[in-house]
């Protein structure tokens, strides 16, 4: 069994994206610049903006974090957002999520220009990427992607199974992975499916992304599998100081044994995902 | 085995889409108006033009085709698109493919209003439909959920085998039958697919959408499966007048006895694609 290891891959990508920066700098070129739009107070959302932000810098991004008031409405969002379109010098920029109550998600996604959206959630990007189009693909399923190819896991003619259906990993996962290039079999499957532990253990590649912590136990994984576990879930703990811990969708300790492969929580796909929005950040500086 | 009359099903839509124009045109309504462009003289694009055309009128649409020559240059439809576009009487349109040789088609593609997208080949409508928003979903893909809700037929739960990875059949479709609603655990597969025929096997409802005859034999197909043939391949005959005949990616006649409910080819899947351009476009007159 060989454990993924996430900061590892992110850390040799991070390199990879500096030094080109580095390359475009030398030669006279502005360095990609992300913006990060904050609305409100969320803590959660501070700590995910304050990484971007760090991370930026470090791969000699120029970067930004506006941030608005909570009370913030969607017509100066949409205004703010109008703004971050037009502005040059802007290459791509994200609206940090959750937002208040009060504005609506869908309608601000829709508003980002598609080819500044290095979130890729804009429904335009999620079409490019299911035709194999070039397009920004969102951050968790890119990661997973660069964990595969990372350690040149074999994907052609492999089964690959995705637990989970959201639009957000699950959904978008299933479609890359059966592209041409990737070649997996792929089956998805959900809280509706029959029989779902004989499903799973068909995989040679197992995607757990339901969001059910332990989910995945021994007996649903086949001797030899990949397992690449999305799921973090957040569970009091007595054995720890900050009296909670992370526990992945995966029983790590029992199917670890059974697997070629495997991705620890956290360490696994965590840290792919910031690298990721560098990753689109670099592409919408060259244009996509 | 019941066998899935595609010409039974699209005609029942027609009668109903032809009773709501009915409804909208006595409440003093402009009825749905939509457009075909055709460019050059291609046969196969003429008789399906032709047959658009004759459908619209049918269910009370207004339509028009507008004819270019096969010297058209790429500006040229541009321009024509972009009028189309502004053109608040025309609720609907469709540029017919394929295009000739110099003119760029996902080009032509991406500057049709999503709006006005009735064909939903937009990558901004494949996305909002892989989302799950309110979206134009492509004939074919939409026409094969027509049939399987006509008969009623159980896919909750289901294990659903699309074979092939088309963006016009194969992926859309997967990605719509394991949408809440639908429910079916879904399995996509094609060439690269290792051991396919037992692949096949495990499927409740079997979608044969690759392109090769008869390829899907009576081994491949689970007792009591759904067979939905989506393949139209033109083969010499001498057995009938014309030279040719139709032939489907099933073996039928040894796959029928099998099944629960299956299509045949001709008279299956083709008859519903019209109709779901329809559907698409009494939508666009009342706005996604």
């Amino acid at each position: 069994m060989k454990l993924i290891d996430g900061k590892e891959v992110a850390a040799a990508l991070r390199k990879g994206i500096a030094a080109e920066v580095g390359t475009m700098v030398a030669a006279g070129g502005r360095p990609p610049c992300l913006v990060a739009v904050l609305v409100g107070d969320d803590g959660a959302s501070q700590t995910y903006v304050g990484n971007k932000e760090k991370m930026s810098a470090e791969v000699g991004f120029r970067s930004q974090v506006l941030r608005l008031p909570d009370s913030t409405t969607q017509e100066e969002l949409l205004a703010e957002v109008a703004r971050l379109n037009a502005d040059t010098e802007v290459d791509g920029y994200i609206v940090q999520m959750p937002l208040p109550r009060h504005i609506d998600e869908q309608r601000i996604i829709e508003a980002i220009d598609p080819r500044k959206d290095v979130d890729g959630f804009h429904p335009e990007n999620v079409g490019r990427m299911a035709m194999g189009l070039p397009a920004f693909v969102s951050a968790t399923p890119d990661g997973i992607l660069s964990l595969l190819r990372y350690y040149n896991i074999p994907t052609a003619g492999k089964h690959c199974v995705v637990i989970g259906r959201s639009n957000t990993v699950g959904r978008p996962i299933a479609n890359l992975l059966s592209q041409k290039g990737w070649d997996c079999t792929v089956t998805i499957c959900h809280s509706r499916t029959a029989n779902l532990p004989q499903v799973v253990a068909q995989g040679d590649i197992v995607i757990a992304a339901l969001g059910r912590a332990e989910f995945v136990t021994a007996d649903m994984v086949k001797e030899g599998a990949v397992v690449i576990d999305v799921g973090i879930t957040r569970v009091a703990s007595e054995t720890t100081k900050s009296g909670w811990r992370l526990l992945g969708d995966v029983k790590f300790d029992e199917v670890a044994p059974r697997c070629s492969y495997i991705t620890p929580v956290p360490g696994g796909v965590g840290p792919m995902t910031v690298v990721s929005l560098m990753k689109n950040t670099l592409k919408a500086r060259r244009g996509l």
